[in-house]
């Protein structure tokens, strides 16, 4: 292997924006901003394949004897017992379909290992899969929080803010999906200002809605606009984060958003949410094996639909605390079970979903970061290419909190040095410039020194390194404060890409039309 | 590899004492205490073969060609010559030493890779090297800092409280050395107190004095009254903790101290403490490359007083601000450091110190356990074998604080959760579990998850895991707060174990008698 070498060129330019630029060179050059990461570390790989093999067998037994419950979606029911499921009617629309040892795997054949998720900035376009890792802020939370107002439900600014800081970030890659739910905007019009939000406040790829067939369609004509149908057609520039109803169960309304990306070739997330004890065996095997089951029958779908759409195997591992019986996240099991599923995942050939800066603190203090980091080492050393939640997660994913937003991505800042690992070159380690000066002769005036002050270690934006005196002159404020004045100097200093207007009034007629043609509905 | 199934029988015995048994089964049967851990995940290996090679052939380049700088210590370089070292005079009592490439190596040889070291509770007695992982509190803070009281200079009030909160915790299994800097006792006399306050308020091994070579010694000689001579001459029950003098510094006093415990058959632990781009290159593979050629020769000075005597490789790696020029913890560079670090003591098969809890942070806040889960997943993924700093490392190594030695020791039992790995067994597959009520079905009342209820998961003793409205109704308060009050409760509550009264006497007695044989001194 070689070390240090395999960061590919084109992954280290810089990209468009002077303050994004400006905010490179403070950071330094081995942590240089870029569309994502290439890995140059290898994963972290605790089971032995003979393990390994043991889990993928459950999960084959799981998919054989006990089998996944389809509900209320008659064609992907046909679908599958195209592709030789053994179905068995439970009633008139919910069917039990069992898969012979091997098959979905087979099916999965078609399915790239890798593929790029455009932006409408070419510059920020993602490659999942591989050896690449996108970091994406975190989503679903249906209420927001900060030090100054607390918790409450999250609203369409709150959603926009957080597209905005995502973006001001170098450190994110995608603007990932429902980054708070905007609960202000009625159930089914929601979607449309959602997308909107990431179009035209973010250049980054982004998710599509998922919550009703009828939507997904929605999410990918605004993308047909925005990209040209033709080139949609092509190529995958959005993409819907799909839960499966564990254990066991995908719900039609589920498989037929599936089958709306798939059939406009875009991508799709598989995502089984296991929280131990609850919807999955509390042992961590049990729940890896279930995980790759309903991940895989999951993503089956999307290559019957259309085979080579982009489809990307996930699991949401959470343990439960054993006094309250409340979920737990951040912990050391579920951390075990991701870095297992990166295994699985590259074994199957295809890219992953796993982790992110998961916590179930209240508040983004020390608990919240020590279980997010756990979490998101696990995903980092595990091999996950797309990384949702990676900013923002607190209260156990009922809250985006806007102080660990900022926390997050300057940990992300943090885990592009990381990744990037070691060089091991005559220059890396500087025999001449001990050499220079010798024994007991402090090297800060060396040649080396000076050529590498200025991007040898990750710096953060956020961190205070200052003497303690400093410090205490300063206010003495911990890390939360400082955040807390940090997303504020960002929203105010947010200036947004630019979009072409034509399309922006394209989009903003399309909206218009589709809200004006339903009724608001709250539920 | 057979995962699941390395953690002998012998770690998992539970230990003596009631309130600790109490705390072991509140924290679940898969991370139930033991006096140390038996790692079951491999190491996480990050550098390939080829380049450990050219970092270690680089570290013998450093060694022959540019020298270790030996200062006021004849017998050390009497030793070192009559060994092979090329030895040049500086002046009347400074040489340059220089090795060949593989006569370290080769001298390191008699160094065991595993060994005991004895606690006067047998039954805590800790295996150091190999797959074993020892966790021991933070050392040598000149502060020490809690929430009521900000940062202050230590007292023997406070070293004693520490011990005594080290000993509390199921998660620790050591009771380290200067747990802080006892500032109120003449700088000559403070060695006596802080080992007699590690005898009397632990039971678990400990480090002696280094400071000067007759605090060494008493040192040693107080271990002999409790453990009587023949015992120590035969066993190591004691180690000192000793630092190079980077770059390439062997400073005589502790040179003199290494040579009093390995004369004795006594631990000792050999650090480079590197700061990049002040004593050591910024680049990190030149600072771990330094790193290994002074801990090396350092181990080295051990084998040639007594061969066989335990010497532990060592390496404590830190950044820099690059906008300050402050050093920096906890911070991705060093953790890379560290993974390599332990990659390369496997490599010379010798027993590794590195890494920590480090954090920069003034507070126990977001900022310090972020930091601070980087570095320590450097040590336990690397596969350092003995941790020194796992408990209560502030501001940069200045403080010690009460809340964040809580904090980390908590964190230390998330971490032999996360050490224990994934059990791949029929039982933990669960495909019963899944099967008992099928698709759709909540795993609560299955036979598979009341089994395991009790111990599947690590449940935090510190963490807040409620939902919101519980935690707020509860006041609403972060990590640290409950970890000022957990403190608090742990030294009320903090029982010492049993000391034989003659022997008590007898330390006493030796205190007394080399306190009165000396002037106080305060430098």
């Amino acid at each position: 292997m070689a070390d240090g070498e395999l960061a590919g060129q084109d992954t280290k330019r810089q990209r468009g924006g002077r303050s994004q630029r400006r905010e490179s060179r403070i950071h330094g050059g081995q942590a240089a901003q870029r569309p994502y990461i290439v890995r140059n570390i290898p994963t972290y790989d605790i089971l032995s394949d003979e393990s390994l093999a043991r889990i993928e067998a459950t999960a084959e037994r799981i998919l054989a004897e006990i089998g996944i419950e389809l509900r209320e979606d008659a064609e992907a029911m046909r679908l599958y017992r195209e592709a030789g499921a053994e179905v068995s009617e439970i009633s008139a629309d919910v069917w039990r379909l069992k898969f012979e040892p091997g098959m979905l795997r087979e099916i999965l054949k078609t399915a790239p290992a890798e593929f790029t998720q455009h932006a409408r900035n070419p510059a920020n376009s993602v490659r999942i899969g591989g050896r690449n890792v996108v970091f994406a802020p975190s989503y679903g939370s249906p209420f927001v929080m900060d030090l100054d107002r607390g918790r409450r439900y999250g609203t369409i600014e709150d959603f926009q803010n957080f597209v905005k800081l995502s973006q001001s970030s170098p450190w994110l890659h995608h603007s990932g999906g429902t980054v708070c739910e905007p609960t202000d905007v009625p159930v089914n019009k929601r979607h449309l200002d959602m997308v909107y939000a990431h179009i035209r406040y973010s250049d980054r790829a982004f998710l599509g809605s998922i919550t009703a067939a009828e939507r997904a369609a929605d999410s990918v004509e605004m993308c047909r606009i925005l990209f040209g149908a033709d080139f949609v057609d092509r190529n995958c520039v959005v993409m819907g984060n799909f839960n499966t109803t564990s254990p066991l169960v995908l719900d039609g309304v589920t498989t037929a958003g599936i089958r709306t990306y798939a059939a406009a070739n875009q991508g799709s997330i598989h995502l089984p949410f296991l929280l131990g004890g609850a919807v999955a065996p509390l042992t961590t095997a049990g729940m890896v094996a279930q995980g790759l089951a309903e991940s895989m029958a999951s993503c089956a779908l999307t290559q019957l639909v259309r085979p080579g759409a982009p489809a990307v195997l996930a699991a949401f591992f959470s343990s439960m605390s054993l006094r309250s019986g409340s979920p737990t996240f951040g912990t050391p099991e579920p951390a075990i079970g991701s870095l297992v599923m990166g295994q699985l995942a590259r074994r199957l050939n295809l890219p992953l979903r796993c982790a992110g800066n998961f916590s179930t603190s209240k508040l983004p203090d020390g608990q919240a970061m020590q279980q997010s980091m756990m979490s998101m080492m696990s995903a980092v050393q595990g091999g996950a290419n797309y990384v949702l939640h990676s900013a923002g997660f607190l209260d156990g994913l009922l809250s985006m909190s806007y102080e660990k937003h900022v926390m997050d991505t300057d940990m992300c800042g943090a885990l592009h040095a990381y990744l990037d690992g070691m060089s091991v070159d005559d220059d890396a380690l500087a025999f001449e410039a001990l050499a220079e000066l010798g024994p007991g002769q402090h090297l800060f005036s060396t040649q080396h020194t000076l050529r590498h002050y200025e991007t040898a270690y990750w710096d953060s934006a956020l961190d205070d390194n200052q003497p303690w005196e400093t410090w205490d002159e300063q206010g003495g404020i911990d890390s939360a404060r400082r955040a807390n004045a940090r997303w504020k100097t960002l929203l105010a200093q947010y200036q947004a890409p630019p979009l072409d207007e034509a399309l922006d009034e394209a989009l903003g007629d399309f909206i218009a039309r589709r809200k004006t043609a339903m009724p608001d509905m709250w539920y």
